[in-house]
């Protein structure tokens, strides 16, 4: 049997549980290579995380799973012309394309998202648009082989589901009872309709100032994917 | 106002997301420093995730809050006198003595746990017996400043407990809806309660073969904690 090579691609700026979540999760599939990989395999740094030993991305010559996570870095690194190009490459022949959080707006500016239904953090979802994907609310979203998580710590969930449909349901619920995961939230704010009105003004207003660049960059990247 | 440090300690053999949960979390907290450090500075492999640019547990002068993660490492570092001492000597100051998963046992072989409430790994709960510690079963376990919670994925819930006590209910609940934490497991088997009886039978049949050298080790930590 060969090895089943599950990608995680990091780039600067990325947000460290999109990617810790699903790995610590999917590194447990049986018959799995879990390879974690940056353009030119530099450190990546990550809201005070530093990872290194990572592989380079240009010299990883396939994949069966590639996942890309989101963060503040998505806009930077959807208009990186190298770094989308290891992307495109990598994702073109694996058998399931798959991210979290804001890292489906990569996978959209790769080309991998057109006519499709895709997951982005709540607050993000617009920005899927200019590429033809079609925003789904789920915490995770498949449409064909394509299997996007929410913000954050959706990416546990969509490890879930991923580890389901790698290895079957016993082994994902052995792999959930060893990790625990039966959450149990202190309080329900977690998503737009849950949360007070007060708090989803306060998180919206902190995000405002990113929305104008972010908004400028998904669609200058979409631009990027049609025909010239 | 000072800064609050909040401490993550790191050693070999430690599970990436007992600590990379919380860390998101606590991060984010209001006037805070978050350090990450090991014995030394060195770098920590951590069940294919490589960790650099940490702290040196003894040029940590003090914090606010020592968080130990857990992992099968435990057994070792609560056997090493040189970690053992900088857990003690960060801890004793330490305004809030806290862990994720097995990482309670090290807090119970620094000698803080004797005659207080701390969760643990289900699978391992027994281990914080010899030290005198009651076992709690739920997610996070408060005994006045001493916070632990369950096993791995438990550290998110932790955080986000801490997070209350640091910085507010309304500061929590807005990072929350940040991180999108509304979380919707596929299935539920996350604890040996809700298992099913062969997932369950099967998950233990394989923690089996660490049992005896970890109880051993948890015995031989629990003699040290005794006056000569």
């Amino acid at each position: 049997m060969s090895t089943l090579k599950i990608l995680f691609v990091l780039y600067p700026g990325v947000t460290h549980l999109d990617f810790t979540g699903p790995h610590q999760v999917l590194s447990r599939a049986p018959g799995s290579e879990t390879i974690v990989a940056s353009l030119g395999g530099q450190d990546i740094e990550a809201e005070g995380l530093t990872f290194t030993n990572l592989a380079d991305l240009s010299k990883v010559d396939r994949c069966d799973v590639i996942c890309i996570p989101g963060g503040f870095g998505t806009t930077a690194a959807m208009l990186d012309e190298a770094f989308m190009a290891q992307v495109r490459r990598l994702g073109a022949d694996a058998k399931y394309v798959t991210s979290v959080c804001t890292g489906s707006l990569i996978l959209a500016a790769a080309g991998f998202l057109k006519g499709k239904r895709a997951a982005c953090h709540w607050a993000w979802r617009s920005l899927l648009e200019p590429f033809g994907a079609i925003v789904g609310e789920e915490r995770v979203v498949r449409d064909g082989n394509t299997i996007t998580g929410g913000g954050v710590t959706a990416g546990i969930d969509f490890g879930f589901v991923m580890l389901e449909e790698l290895a079957g349901r016993d082994y994902a619920e052995a792999v959930q009872l060893g990790l625990e995961y039966a959450p149990d939230p202190p309080f329900h704010s977690g998503r737009p309709e849950l949360a007070r009105p007060e708090i989803l003004a306060q998180v919206k207003a902190r995000m405002a100032s990113a929305t104008d660049s972010r908004s400028e960059a998904a669609l200058e990247a979409s631009r990027r994917t049609e025909p010239a």
